[in-house]
């Protein structure tokens, strides 16, 4: 399939770069042309006519647990444990492959209205989420969710050698749920295993300030420095949330190339505090943005958390200059697709995947026309997206004015099925 | 004209009030009948199919300079006194009332895709503001924005005369931009004119913490206790923002009736600060939402501000359980129309005003359905809004899928003469 988008503005991400008007094209999943209108007698499968509307690199959403959609607004406004421990915990422990299978795929179609064209995944029944995700032409990078209650090291291991084989669309890498869920003889077999396959690791470090204390309480330092001492990062890697952090953590995570991914809506709505962006960001530490599960968030609105991340960042740091709109838009592109170990999604050039983007201007909320940057990452919502491609394919479009989704099943027949799902686990 | 509104969810947003299965009928700008669905041979002008949605009270948005569409996006992430002296001032000093009449309807659109259907507005021209909203069937209460270097004392008195006997959609109450920027003897004069009329005063109050600093310099109290000594509250009022206030305070807010209207949007953006919103809610002052203008927030979506409003609060009181969804909504319906003085508009109930909203449940964000009022507040977004009814009228509506804007002009006019303003003064 060979497919022409002309007319477009364009924002390729790639360093320095300003829209400008031209075209793209693509072959199969790649890239083959970003630049200014050309005349060419080749024979396209498809020519879409942006009308002046912005194309960029889609949107990363860097964690997730995806199928926790059928947890969305069922318990809201208690306190942390509460809610974790009665109204999490038990229902989680009700699912089924097939249940997890479904319950992704509901998620997918939010991120594919929110632009997003990739995910970094967390959670159960890894095969039955890449399956899911393969169906549906979703790009998802997953990682082990181990930890002392399910995924031993082993599953970790053998997903690591078998589900990344299966389809360009899915990868697995090594994950773990977090310090405090995993005990130090768990940490260190994970750390063997990152070292003898040479492999970023990624978990959930420091969201909570509780959390911090206990670690230091149990091995008299912080997650952070605990974890580079067990050997995790000797690849790399990422940290979620990475909310209570000190000027140490920092130097450690710059030393041994820890990203973080921060999830402010999650952090605002579950109250976990504010990440220090400002502070990764000049240490060199790259940074990515995730949803987090839509059970804390409570929605896959890669828009809301671009304004809440660079908000957050301004009220931290009493500065309505800190965290340019530029900054925002790189972590949601070229920073997390690096980040996420998809670096050919990072920018719009030949030879890259095509999973990009076009963003509605004519609307209410884009006009009149200033600073484009600006208006995606301060004023953008969802309704701004008119496509989403996601390997050469387009999954989601609003060309004619009306939602079309191209996936497998129509969306009635997904929602049908999750709240069934859901009313046989709540009740 | 009349209109039923059949198989609908619906939640009055009268105190006490769930979601239950009925009907809604509107005679004319008033609903009739809310309720279980009831037989009849009435004939009405239109049926509209709920289709199992949701309807509810419109959102009101309780703070706004509407024109300021034009310096969306162009000066972002700037320190708050350049970017106010350098990239606002200026600019503004070119308007005309021809342009912030149209600046105005550019708003509006906004408003109505986001289910807003009543602001409160304080800008310039307030004449020019009145025509726009008349003719674009948008209500509107505007406030004075009287200060020393604009809009004279006698003018704001010669509006409040004038411009609440012209249409049923637009009224006008005394305001006055902000202590810092009248003098003494020009508020002592605000506070002579709401005497004599036994009117309330809106004002913006306590935004940012140098203004607080300043004004105790000045006249040794904090703004609210000078404002309320000099007796600008002696027939109540409310105050924009409210950011930065004592114990002391908030006891002479709930002492003078003084209502808060929360701008959370615009407080994080501008880096102003957190609002201590519980602590109004717990001395039992009513509490709205505004967005702001849109040079500052950038958008003028409730949708963000809910969601903004509930997660600064958690975040400031260090709990999720902080601030719950279901007093979110009570501050964009049933208090912001009192606070807004249109009381007619605050729940769904027969005598009540017909401004009401529909809500799309099936879309990948709402579903599947659990708790409906927390899916609005945490998971809500523009796309959700499937009609905006305003005094009887439908102003907006994607019925079919499409977006519909039932507006003398098309969007595509009001887009371009607004970019044609934008450009001469902006350059």
């Amino acid at each position: 399939m060979k497919i022409r988008i002309v007319n477009a503005r364009i924002l390729t991400m790639e360093e320095g770069s300003e829209v400008f008007q031209g075209e793209i094209q693509i072959s199969g999943s790649r890239i083959t042309y970003v630049g200014a209108p050309v005349e060419t007698q080749e024979v396209f499968d498809r020519v879409i006519d942006a009308k002046q509307n912005l194309v960029l690199p889609g949107f990363k959403n860097a964690h997730t647990h995806s199928a926790m959609t059928f947890l969305r607004s069922s318990a809201d406004d208690l306190p942390l444990l509460e809610w974790l421990n009665e109204q999490v915990f038990p229902f989680e422990a009700k699912l089924t492959a097939d249940d997890i299978y479904w319950l992704s795929k509901l998620a997918i179609l939010e991120y594919a209205t929110s632009g997003i064209t990739a995910v970094m995944e967390m959670y159960m029944e890894p095969e039955a989420i890449a399956q899911s995700f393969e169906e549906m032409g979703m790009r998802i990078v997953q990682v082990g969710a181990a930890n002392n209650f399910s995924q031993s090291t082993e599953l970790v291991e053998h997903w690591l050698n078998t589900l990344n084989n299966q389809s360009e669309l899915t990868s697995f890498r090594i994950g773990f749920h977090a310090e405090y869920t995993c005990s130090e003889d768990f940490i260190e077999r994970i750390a063997d295993i990152a070292a003898r396959h040479k492999e970023p690791v990624f978990t959930h470090i420091s969201e909570g300030q509780p959390e911090v204390d206990e670690c230091i309480g149990r091995y008299g330092m912080t997650p952070v420095a605990f974890l580079v001492k067990k050997g995790i990062f000797q690849y790399g890697g990422a940290g979620y949330h990475l909310v209570h952090t000190t000027p140490g953590d920092i130097e450690l995570l710059k030393e041994n190339g820890i990203a973080v991914v921060t999830n402010s809506g999650s952090n605002m709505k579950l109250a976990s505090g504010t990440a220090p962006i400002e502070d990764y960001l000049k240490a060199g530490i790259p940074v990515a943005i995730g949803t987090d599960g839509p059970a804390s968030n409570n929605c896959l609105d890669i828009f809301r958390e671009m304004f809440l991340t660079t908000g957050m960042a301004k009220l931290r740091a009493g500065s309505a200059a800190a965290l340019p709109a530029r900054e925002v838009l790189k972590m949601v592109t070229c920073s997390a697709a690096r980040i996420m170990t998809i670096p050919d999604a990072d920018v719009l050039a030949p030879g890259k995947l095509a999973d990009l983007v076009m963003i509605d201007l004519n609307q209410p909320n884009m006009q009149p026309i200033n600073k484009i940057d600006c208006n995606l990452v301060y004023s953008g919502s969802k309704q701004n997206v008119l496509m989403t491609m996601v390997h050469g394919k387009v999954l989601y479009d609003q060309f004619d004015g009306r939602q079309h989704f191209h996936f497998p099943q129509e969306p009635e027949e997904i929602y049908e099925t999750c709240q069934k799902i859901r009313d046989r686990i709540l009740g």
